[in-house]
């Protein structure tokens, strides 16, 4: 996108229903948000456009802040009216906000902070108002330990062992947690804990193999400190299961103040 | 049941998703609440049962603590095995609880209070995470005309204009209705006004009428007054909108203290 470098970018929030697509990423013969988004955009803004994304959603994880922008030349659109227009053309994903940023701004890489949720619904029988954005976990799960092993995970680290190893090949697998934590929450009646996962950036898989570790800690299956040890491994098999992508939220994501242009600045 | 009457009596706590089933009560050629649960405990308990229930719940609409009963003849099944059976086998349905009443109990006639939720998702886009269990009202609402009109609602009245018309017909229409509350909910991310309705008893589509004729005043259709006007009027077209059956959730059913009995006592 470097010819584009020069125009203003617009940056959509978007919500979406993880279960309607097979992810967030573009692929042949699957239906998924890019290309769902694009789709819509081309014929409002009547351009071809290429998005980028702050997060690249697996097949079935949810969004409730996902960010998307692209470069756009011209006339800047109404933003009311291309939300309306996007909503009503897009079943399944839902605008909620158009904003306008700095030339050269990308979700992606201007992305500063990153905020996903995950829901574990816990109890003896199986969730039933929450069941498509929850995990069910029957066994009783032990809070106190998972709180003592999510704080060895708090901080900079390589989390080679907690992402989907073909995607760590070559790669820089560092990142930076600044926040686990888990508070029990009643969603439409159901007992759910939600784990809240905060950094700067994310490995594929890696808010969910956290999730799948600290769930075998909660159970009783591992100490708390086995997940210290899985960390320092860095080797994917030494953490624990892939927890199922229903239960997850891209839930927000945070970028410098200084990278919108006011409305009024048109 | 008049023989069954010195038969001790199981109640069941039971939840389910209004979208899967054509309301609670039994009809030819159509998948109701009543139909699989009766299927499933004639298999578990081996032998044909009539279930009572504490509200007879439209097609769509939810329930969270719906309560059924049915005498029971002989030994009494173990509750724990029983739960695991019934939920094994009753997809769309959660059977939460299981207790055991006195001779005589009716899961309808001893109710003496039920609580209504009704989720309205109050914002300028659709509801996406709660799509299911939401009315999606896309103007802004004015809760304290809202409030101000479910006020004269609250006491003892004859609902004649707040029910389906011929349900009425040759019925005694006075119900007492405790507490109308409408209280802002962020449900997975999304705005949410939930008004909670609890009375003795309900007619049919009451709640649901009167919520529909709180939007109306919450949109500025109507005066609070209105409300009044309507209740006065003692005919169904002097009062609102039936609300859509996916906002409502039979929330809970109290029963008397001393109608159960004691597992110890067996």
């Amino acid at each position: 996108m470097g010819s584009n470098l020069g125009f203003p970018v617009i940056a959509l929030t978007v919500a979406y229903d993880g279960a309607r697509f097979s992810g967030f990423a573009r692929q042949i013969n699957a239906v998924t948000v890019q290309q769902r988004l694009e789709e819509s955009l081309a014929i409002v803004l009547r351009r071809p456009l290429l998005i980028a994304c702050a997060g690249r959603t697996d097949a079935g994880v949810h969004a409730l802040g996902q960010v998307v922008s692209f470069p756009f030349e011209g006339q800047r659109p109404d933003p009311e009216i291309l939300l309306k227009s996007l909503n009503a053309m897009t079943p399944g994903i839902v605008v909620s906000e158009v904003r306008f940023a700095r030339p050269g701004f990308s979700a992606r890489f201007d992305a500063k902070r990153r905020e996903y949720r995950y829901r574990l619904h816990a109890g003896p029988v199986a969730p039933l108002f929450t069941a498509h954005v929850a995990w069910g976990i029957k066994k009783p799960l032990d809070l106190d330990a998972m709180r003592l092993a999510a704080a060895l995970l708090v901080g900079e680290h390589d989390f080679r062992s907690f992402c989907v190893t073909n995607s760590a090949i070559g790669q820089r697998t560092v990142r930076r947690v600044e926040t686990i934590d888990i508070a029990e929450e009643w969603i439409l009646g159901e007992r759910c804990l939600t784990v809240r996962v905060v950094g700067n950036a994310f490995l594929h898989s890696m808010v969910r193999t956290i999730v799948g570790s600290l769930v075998e800690v909660g159970v009783g299956r591992y100490e708390p400190s086995w997940v210290g040890e899985a960390l320092a491994a860095r080797q994917r098999d030494a953490a624990g299961q892939t927890a199922p992508a229903r239960g997850l939220t891209l839930w927000s994501v945070d970028y410098p103040d200084d990278v919108w242009i006011d409305e009024g600045n048109a």
